[in-house]
């Protein structure tokens, strides 16, 4: 080893010892004749002397040295004198260097690493090395690393089994695009990436194993959007002979110890388990942020009855009229803010955004006189409105009013500072429709994937109304992000082939894409549920930060570019001609 | 759940109690009047009992029952009477069934899960699900949890970090074929899959990260051999601020826990160091099996000397004469079968085998006219020859007397049964050369990788004898086979266009393939080194295996196929046209 000690160990315990350590030089500085260096490691930051009466070549050789440099030194450990730094916790002592070593110079950095105006992100991603030695980082991949750990023992204990799954897999699309690899021994074919383990846990399961874990790496080629990455980190379980219920129950328990270990904070469980219908009702969407009120309200009856057209005819047409109150926001919103409020819902698909300011004087609105007395105090009185309150109201189909007002009332609870950041909240939204009716194809989607298990009583609406049909699948939400997902899944090859049918997946197709879990269907295959938790997402939520790259060592940009090494790449033509394929780009 | 104990876990402490257990039925037989049913699960098997007075229709239904049939039994654990099988860990008590749910009946299986006459390789392959459930695959997949959980305990308790590095990386062929993955974004360019982390690991170190460990996905498009996979697993290290013992002693240490906790055997440390021409002298190659001795012998001095013109012209064209003496094999091998053992030495280039057998008036051999009694007697005195001995020497260039006596020296161990093959031997080969001349290329080549850092003292034949430089390179071997690589890193951006210049590539290609690195060399890296531990391997070594499919649960065939899924598969055109590409067979 080329050190004793870390730059994170020295205490008053070790003065009078001689000790060697070895990091990086953060700067140094002159005093009273001295040369003093901070040297810094993954454990901590150590301030060293060097004295030019001690070794004058030496003290020179210090005064050299830059920000980056990599220097090993040894030397006795002594009580500082009257400087102590408290923000350090070797800040009570100092090393009298007797030796240094150069064991790198480093070129003059482009930015320096944990600065605390952050270069743009181009640049630290081309420099990850350097950004990457920023105590933002490292403490990120050391949470992600305490998270794994206590993610491995959480399941080890219970007797689950780590089973790596190929990536290597067979192309099964999922909705996603799969990122496919030509083999070169059989021509023209292709492995894909797999998009989540799966059909390969499932088939654990009618394996015997009983209980499965694995942390995963998943494939997706999509568009990608701020918190997502073309390769990104699952926790993937299985269980078999369980119900829904059994495996809340799990992750429940595992959430509880992440925010224990991790946060020291003690979690109350069960975590509340809410029903589908009610979050799109209350919230507006099935992943609310639950760290603050501002409950969606329904105004239906009386806009159905009062004079504002837009309300009377939406209601005609079977939409809604939907609102929620900014308590005391009233002074907040000016005209103009509103407008900026209009157009941001119209991004969700709101043709408009009407509003009400509580005053003294009752309701005021561009729209008030379409109201009247008694229909603004039935609004008051529904909306729980008081004096100083912004009242805000969306008119449109269902899911228009939905997804409008879930955006509204997040952009409006970030604004407001209606909740603590830090605050971790987490719940169960259960009971998710099966299927989705894919408007521009014209068909049924699986809401979750296909392989789904119905509510038991629900299997009777299967041709009549598969809308009505509910899925015993989960999601688990923290802070309005969607952080794990899973279901109960079909082990009968007959209700599998049921929910292919309701697809418009056809019994040739599925056994195309799906043969192999089909087929192992057919022999003996146990009841058995699942999840998957993004860990990506975990650990970001868990170190309060909101951009998903900062907790992967190695991430890709929004246009899936590796800028450190250059990835993706072009390759030499003879690696295409053993593949047996070519660049095909139309003009 | 749907079980209230596992079929593994009752016991005579269990008497009196109602349960209900789920699993796969084994088999079934009548008996007296009543049903027997064995039921299974991943923690063993449990004799249910039917009793037609108790339920005529239940008893029915499991006379029905036949082998993988999936269910549910409820039922009172009572003592068995006189039957008790001491195989089975539950074998004194049985369950009287109240309640029988068959979950999911099973096609007939192709075959049974563990029977002892295991059906073809392809049709286990196929049926993955099925063989899956045997004992034998079950424990291999026990036992890889466990190690790969060790593996975690030990690197955590010793403050390394688990990072995850891409696997959508970049092109930088080092030796291996890629696996590529066309870019949809990135029209015409590629990602490729990691043939090891080696360069995110260096990485790492410079980004102070100071221990890292990731146990690794790692892709090579070879053609594959009996032990090798498209894709592997590794268990990957790397470490700044130490020197080649650190790494030792470290996997010393690991290896000595995995002896320990899976087969609770004591491994005295530290492991042997043996230099690489050391092991070439004595072994003919640099992983030796060293469960048997076997060793090596030069007789150049005799052969150089001798009437026997194929001896005297090796050793004056510059080439050796070595043997190795089987002890008491004389009687072993007739001379058929040592026309077999020269056409094996002859796959590894050897032009004949010469052999003596020992008699009690000397030695025999068809070329033993060619020798004086006084060289023969020299010849016995080299070998250590005893009466029934059986000597066979191999006169070609030092290489290839290497590979063939090495050959040969594996399979008489085995067929002498020279070893207990569920013995664990375990040796460094230390002092590797850094490179190795490409005869067919006419270049050098590096024996690891172009990231070794080269002894000290040798850097000054970097020049006039490049053969002579050797590395600070380390091969963990165990029973014969190369378990773990690793070396000590050049962390020096100069000393790394240096060896790049003696690999013949030249600075623009290096920046080209390696650029990202070569920067991140130029701003403070630490001195670090590393090692890679064949994962697959370990686990099959310790479960006295010698098939790698047997201890990864969804294998490939050497031909790169998944049997279970069909991959790789030939995709949807529109997938190509989105990705750019196009299949491109020659006719």
């Amino acid at each position: 080893m080329l050190r004793t000690h870390t730059c994170g160990e020295l205490r008053t315990d070790h003065v009078g010892q001689t000790v060697t350590l070895a990091g990086w030089v953060i700067r140094g500085r002159d005093h009273g004749g001295l040369a003093f260096i901070d040297l810094r490691d993954r454990y901590g930051v150590t301030q060293i002397v060097f004295n030019p009466d001690r070794d004058a070549e030496m003290h020179e050789l210090a005064r050299t040295l830059r920000a980056e440099d990599v220097i090993q030194v040894s030397g006795e450990v002594v009580l500082r004198d009257d400087r102590e730094n408290e923000k350090l916790a070797t800040g009570k002592i100092e090393v009298r260097a007797h030796e240094l070593k150069v064991l790198n110079k480093s070129k003059t950095p482009p930015f320096e690493p944990g600065t605390s105006e952050l270069p743009n992100e181009e640049l630290r991603l081309t420099y990850r090395f350097l950004d990457l030695r920023s105590e933002r980082l490292q403490h990120a991949m050391l949470v992600r690393h305490r998270l794994m750990k206590l993610t491995r023992d959480y399941f080890d204990n219970l007797q689950f089994l780590e089973i790596e799954t190929p990536i290597l897999g067979r192309s099964t699309p999922e909705g996603a695009r799969d990122y496919l690899v030509p083999s070169r021994v059989h021509e023209g074919a292709f492995y894909a990436l797999p998009q989540s383990p799966q059909i390969y846990k499932q088939i654990l399961m009618i394996s015997g194993y009983d209980r499965y874990f694995q942390i995963a790496r998943c494939f997706r080629d999509e568009d990608l959007r701020a918190d997502r990455q073309p390769e990104f980190t699952q926790i993937d379980i299985e269980m078999a002979f369980v119900e829904q219920e059994d495996i809340l129950t799990l992750i429940d328990g595992l959430m509880a110890t992440f925010l224990k270990e991790l946060r020291g904070e003690e979690m109350a469980l069960p975590l509340p388990r809410y029903d589908y219908a009610d979050v799109m009702e209350k919230y507006g969407s099935d992943k609310p942020d639950l760290r603050f009120g501002l409950e969606l309200v329904d105004i239906g009856e009386i806009a159905g009855n009062c004079d504002f057209a837009v309300f009377k005819k939406t209601m005609e047409s079977g939409g809604r009229v939907r609102g929620l109150n900014a308590k005391g926001a009233a002074d907040n919103y000016s005209r103009k803010d509103i407008d900026g409020l209009t157009e941001y819902v119209g991004e969700y698909g709101a043709k408009g955004l009407a509003f009400f300011k509580v005053t003294d004087e009752g309701l005021h609105s561009p729209i008030a006189k379409f109201f009247s007395d008694e229909d603004k105090q039935k609004i008051m009185d529904a909306m729980g409105a008081e004096v100083g309150d912004l009242l805000f109201f969306v008119a449109d189909q269902c899911a228009v009013t939905s997804a409008a007002l879930a955006a509204l009332r997040n952009r409006l609870g970030k604004e407001l500072k209606l909740y603590d950041p830090s605050d971790f909240k987490c719940c169960w939204v259960v009971n998710f429709p099966l299927l989705n009716y894919n408007e521009d194809e014209q068909r049924w989607d699986a809401e979750h994937h296909p392989f789904c298990q119905p509510v038991d009583e629900d299997v009777q609406y299967f041709e009549s109304d598969p809308a009505k049909v509910r899925a015993q699948s989960y999601d688990l939400v923290i802070n309005g992000y969607e952080a794990a997902s899973g279901s109960v899944r079909v082990h009968d090859q007959k209700v599998q082939q049921t929910v292919f049918d309701l697809l418009g997946i056809s019994a040739d197709e599925a056994e195309e894409r799906f043969g192999f879990l089909l087929q192992a269907l057919r022999y003996g295959a146990p009841p058995h549920a699942g999840a998957a938790l993004g860990l990506d997402r975990l650990v970001m939520l868990l170190c309060g930060n909101d951009n998903i790259r900062d907790v992967i060592a190695f991430p890709k940009t929004q246009k899936a570019a590796d800028l450190l090494s250059g990835a993706p790449s072009e390759v030499d033509p003879h690696q295409l001609r053993d593949l047996r394929i070519k660049v095909d780009i139309p003009q």
